[in-house]
């Protein structure tokens, strides 16, 4: 079999779907580097300042801030084997794919998943979460910050917490979406564990799931035989011991890490404020440039809305695979389609991290009016970035 | 708080220890190559010619086999997730501390491990197995092909592949620091299932898991509500589903996976035979070097000894941890330290991979030999390169 390296070959891609987001040359060169052991003072280092800044990023306080040596599902995996039992009630809201998944995962632990199911592209109000309390004992309630197959951008994250807490259970929030561009506020809000992914808002390539618990849900796990070997995070965390001796448990995948810190690095350096900033002002234009374009979002409300994930119906009898294809080929811009029962009918538009510039948002508008026009769907094909110039000029002033 | 780039620090390092391994630079430049997207055409290209290499490494025809999103306990994690079910019986071979990690896998998923106890240090005979099973309706064997925290090499896996087959038992292989360093057969010794990491003898960095299983392991699986999502062999064999459609389960860790691809391009380059060659002869002379210095191997018999890692014991009275640190700091070379009962009296010496070089060796050898000197430990602290010496010489002629 004769295969070629994959730096001699001519990988281009400008990706705008789900995740993952572009990653900067920065973080790419920090992969690159030298493989240091996984018990080097030199690599401890970059441990303890990974976690320092993912707690910055996390708005925590939280000790056990540490990123699990998986993709982002594999965080979701880690908090379920360790924070839920067999014969728990597990509340989960289900409005879209990835609170579906999280429902799937409880009942493979033993516990009893009980749905809070909702109309896709709808978020859940803090009613709807004290009436299912009610009457009953329920140990935790899990729900999805930012639901990446529809869009849907859940509110009210204090006043859950709050509820939540009031009801003896914990709050578990799946944040792979948000972390990084939008608003994420662990201890305000009273989330007790979440997970995240490196591959969304934080730009750097798939491979770690980024993790926080606060000690009441740390509390939970001690002294528990964990339902997984590879995922305890009482083990775990006597490998991150920041300051005391360091345990060894599995071996960490170092260059993922080196990556993850550059990313981490680069977010900080920009700033939180001026992150999140730059993600609405482009959704703003970006939401302008596909509604001109006829497209409808999946999410009605408004302030429901991603700013790094846009859920969209295509225009009427648009064939979406074929122009997705094309814009592929054609314009080396990856989008996303439709998840779930949106297969076929939308397009997920991601504006994540590095991918969430001015002008890579006109080069994808560019590319999608002009398959557009070739295709005799839209009359103008010009009609999105004429549109989205308007919004950043109205920004400017 | 300050934090300045990874590529920015002075990381050196020579890694002799338990893995992980010396990367080559092919490796690191092909991790760094632009992110695509886990669903690009390209992409997939990359995923099919990862797993003809990983099948050619493996020695296999097995349809499943695909790197895990996880490091080299991921792999156990994901065979034990899949192929035990609660209430089975489980025979493991206990003998060092990735035997015990395997055992306590099992109770975790709410089977009973059966252990064959072994003094640390030795192997499992054909005679021990026979025997355990016999009375037992026990539904696996799991046993370590290349004891890390020992050094032993288990023989005979022909003949106990047929006892385990005999009593309609899966035949489950740890061939985490074997693949790519040493002869793997998987078909020829009826290995049902096994798993390996990256950072040993692929030299690759930390990080994925590949794994191997026949169509008999994976009847087991199918149908099953397998007790852990992430590590789902059902859902995942959809992703990596050759030549057909794919379906998303977890986003790829797709700069892993590169550099993964890189790894095996090199190693089949190299060619099998040449490889294991290699890693023999360092080992006959590094085993001279060492035995020069005085130290005594953790395993008494020669044809059980791994030619990528050797436990050592050190001589009377060597304070082992400051010795180990000055190797460190004078020289950057990092080498392991004992592992459970061997802690503070033992060292593991790594030559995996691209660590497993003549040149590399005399380094080695020298910085041991002239700390020994300034500790006043060995007489003469050239002793060991010099008898290294005279088995390159011997086998050159």
């Amino acid at each position: 079999m004769k295969v070629s390296p994959t730096y001699e070959r001519n990988l281009e891609i400008h990706l705008h779907g789900p995740g993952p987001s572009d990653v900067p040359g920065e973080v790419l060169r920090a992969m690159s580097v030298t493989t240091l052991g996984h018990l080097d003072s030199e690599f401890i280092r970059i441990m303890d300042e990974t976690q320092a800044m993912l707690r910055e990023l996390y708005q925590t306080k939280n000790r056990m801030t540490i990123p699990i040596s998986g993709t982002g599902s594999s965080g979701m995996e880690a908090l379920v084997a360790n924070l839920i039992e067999p014969q728990d009630k597990v509340i989960v809201v289900r409005n879209g794919v990835f609170g579906g998944r999280i429902a799937d995962e409880v009942s493979r632990f033993g516990a009893e998943a009980i749905p809070i199911d909702l109309e896709w592209g709808t978020v859940v109000t803090p009613e709807q979460v004290r009436e299912v309390f009610s009457g009953k004992n329920c140990q935790a309630l899990f729900l999805v910050h930012a639901e990446t197959s529809t869009g849907a951008h859940q509110q009210h994250m204090r006043e859950i917490g709050e509820i939540v807490h009031r009801n003896g259970a914990l709050f578990l929030v799946d944040m792979v979406t948000s972390l990084g561009g939008t608003e994420v506020k662990i201890d305000e809000w009273g989330v007790d564990a979440a997970y995240s992914g490196t591959q969304k808002c934080l730009s750097v390539p798939p491979g770690l799931s980024p993790i926080t618990l606060n000690e009441r849900a740390m509390e939970k796990l001690r002294g528990r035989k964990v339902r997984s070997w590879y995922f305890d995070l009482g083990m775990i965390e006597k490998y991150w011991n920041e300051g005391h001796q360091r345990k060894y448990h599995h071996t960490a995948p170092v260059n993922m890490i080196y990556a993850l810190h550059e990313g981490l690095r680069l977010v900080l350096e920009e700033g939180l404020d001026t992150r999140f900033q730059r993600h609405r002002r482009n959704a703003t234009a970006l939401q302008a440039g596909l509604e001109g374009l006829g497209f409808t979002y999946i999410v009605r409300k408004q302030n429901q809305r991603l700013p790094m994930l846009h859920a969209v119906y295509l225009p009427e009898g648009v064939e979406e695979g074929r122009l997705r294809k094309e814009i592929k080929s054609s314009y080396n811009i990856e989008i996303g389609g439709g998840l779930g029962k949106f297969r076929g009918k939308a397009w997920r538009i991601g504006l994540m991290g590095h991918s969430s510039t001015e002008n890579k948002l006109y080069r994808l508008l560019n590319a999608i009016g002009e398959v557009f026009k070739k295709y005799g769907i839209s009359g103008d094909g010009a009609a999105g970035s004429q549109a989205a110039r308007a919004i950043y000029q109205d920004t400017e002033s």
